[in-house]
């Protein structure tokens, strides 16, 4: 069986992946009495004497929604939400495994951004923050962008984890091959949710973020080819990465875009590039493929064009870039700093842990495997100390 | 410690009742793989395809989502989204211990009708029904009402959960005095959610009902008295009830409804009544002094007054009616049947089986205690026939 017929005869097993389980047993009357009426009522008076001491008492401070409307799920689509329901238990799962975070999935009827927004503000009291899972771009951005004063941490991991992961990677690739970041020639193929953020991470300059590393050269490529001036079909989001975007301002596709680059990043299709193309880059080119479940191009491939390191989101080969290594410790940081936002800051310093989780990072482990457990702990310490010593 | 500072220090050591665990231990990267991308997209094609499959696939069909807007919070009333969690949660544990479900509390920011309706239409994709809790009477009967072809089960448990428990008290009430249920002469006290629930349940003629009993004599008081033709503040809810209560058109207080009275069920407000109030009425009657914590008059007091039997909401004296004896089971039961909603004659057949609970019902146990693991399957039981069995 392959992994999508293991995965439906698991799923059908379980039937649903999650159990909401009780902390205490319940096994008198005295019991039900503390838990629920009469005795509720003392945390429910003291919650409304001081609101704040909803993190005392209740989940809370260790609960987090996985919110989506299904429009993007993973490469199927806008498949709905009943049937993104599969992968908000599954990042659950991830939340609760590598966290200790309680994540409960909330898959939404609705795609309209203003009913999204509104939803997700009323609901919002249960939740320490909110995960925004799978939303279609442009709409996840204003999404996230207006839902950041209601007072908890509200992400859209589609757009920042892999970012952080990415940027991570990067960090070691600069450690290994002594290229300074800033100067790094970086191409973007696939203009979504991820490669936007990787994009806003690497080149918008973000004046309450110290620690970002800005660089030079960065080229954004979509399903119409680079990202240029003189082009008259895109929407806002895309208009503004001109900003920081394409500084020569070079027209064409994204093989005109990667001659001499020393990072190829692909969040688009599979089955993009060859070894040919990788020949056309800088000496030791950096390539993350992060298509799935077929990557942009295969790591043989790339390492017959030159390729120094590769990344894939794939875990049959080396360097997988999985958010896994990012949210669950970003949350779990922010959530324990009562952290109201997660800043730019917060996910550079991300970054830099899941980078420096590993003490000699070599080409064939640029990043940490996904199943480390010590990562979310990493990125929960680096996350908490800025909230923590910070104005956010 | 009395039973409040009990839960207080209980609460502050839980910091959450309620814990999301999941259902499978993840120890590789292939379970990765399985219960997240890439296998989780095979359950969600196969949901995308068949959407019924989501039953099969997910936590849909063991779950329900506990919804207050925190408006009536147990007798503390409006205190909002934040302190009403304590409650839901405790809800959500009491859902897991008597029936098996996974419950989610989910406390909303507004007490819009119109955004508290929407909203639950939105968010209903992950729960197989809504347990309505906590809400304001009369928009709890509106909100109710209008979720009722979402294609899930929506109960306000304030409403139906007391009726049924009171319902059951009767039927053994009935059948140790070998009174008639038809022919009693019944007051309610109190015209919130469950005094218009009860007056439902016992007055209105349901056509589809056919184990439906109609009580001729019912009175319904709320705090201005008896509700009558010649009021003048009645809202529409109340004015309803003029169509099936108080065939004799009687004016003035509670006391003057109660003379001759078989029942009084108070849902009222504390110390209502003393011994001389329960001599005015017919021989043998039966107390159900539901006010909490302090009931509208003490058993022994009712007793000595000449009271049959007595029930409250309180876990120290016998009788005690508690919803916990209901919902359980009833949302089991419908779930399990996958019922599109819980209809009268599935809120009877609760009753019944509640009653049924105990084979010799006598004065001092005239419901089943509250801890009987028993009850809450012969509920579903009993549900999920009428569910099976009927064109709901």
């Amino acid at each position: 069986m392959d992994v999508f017929e293991k995965a439906l005869v698991l799923h059908s097993q379980l039937v649903g992946k999650l159990s909401v389980e009780n902390k205490m047993e319940l096994s008198s009357k005295e019991d039900l009495s503390l838990v629920y009426s009469p005795g509720v009522a003392a945390p429910c008076e003291e919650i409304h004497k001081d609101p704040s001491k909803v993190y005392d008492y209740t989940i809370k401070g260790n609960t987090v929604g996985i919110i989506s409307d299904g429009s993007a799920v993973l490469g199927l689509g806008n498949i709905g939400a009943l049937a993104a329901i599969p992968v908000m238990e599954g990042k659950a799962m991830l939340f609760k495994r590598f966290a200790g975070i309680n994540g409960f999935p909330i898959c939404l009827q609705t795609q309209d951004t203003e009913e999204i927004i509104s939803i997700i503000k009323n609901i919002a009291p249960v939740f320490g923050g909110i995960n925004l899972e799978d939303i279609a771009s442009p709409r996840c951005f204003e999404i996230e962008e207006r839902l950041q004063n209601i007072g908890i941490p509200v992400f859209h991991d589609d757009q920042h984890g892999t970012a952080i992961v990415v940027l991570a990677a990067m960090i070691n690739y600069c450690k290994i091959t002594g290229k300074s970041m800033s100067d790094l020639k970086i191409v973007i193929n696939g203009a979504g949710a991820a490669g936007i953020a990787i994009s806003r991470f690497l080149g918008k300059k973000d004046p309450n973020t110290p620690n970002q590393q800005i660089v030079k050269e960065l080229t954004l490529c979509d399903s119409m080819g680079i990202i240029h001036k003189n082009r008259t079909d895109l929407n806002g989001v895309k208009l503004d990465l001109l900003n920081y975007t394409n500084p020569r301002n070079l027209e064409g596709s994204v093989f005109e875009a990667i001659l001499d680059a020393d990072v190829f990043i692909g969040v688009s299709k599979a089955d993009l590039l060859d070894r040919n193309d990788i020949r056309t880059m800088a000496k030791d080119p950096f390539i993350l493929a992060l298509a799935n479940p077929i990557p942009e191009i295969f790591p043989d491939e790339a390492f017959a064009g030159g390729a120094f390191a590769v990344g894939t989101g794939r875990s049959d080969f080396p360097n997988q870039v999985n958010n896994v290594l990012a949210f669950p410790g970003i949350f779990l940081g922010a959530i324990q700093a009562r952290a109201p936002r997660i800043t730019l800051a917060m996910k550079f310093a991300a970054a830099e842990a899941i980078a420096a989780g590993i003490s000699h990072p070599t080409k064939d482990q640029i990043i940490p495997p996904v199943m480390d457990e010590s990562i979310a702990i990493k990125v929960a310490d680096a996350v908490r100390n800025i909230a923590l010593n910070s104005q956010v």
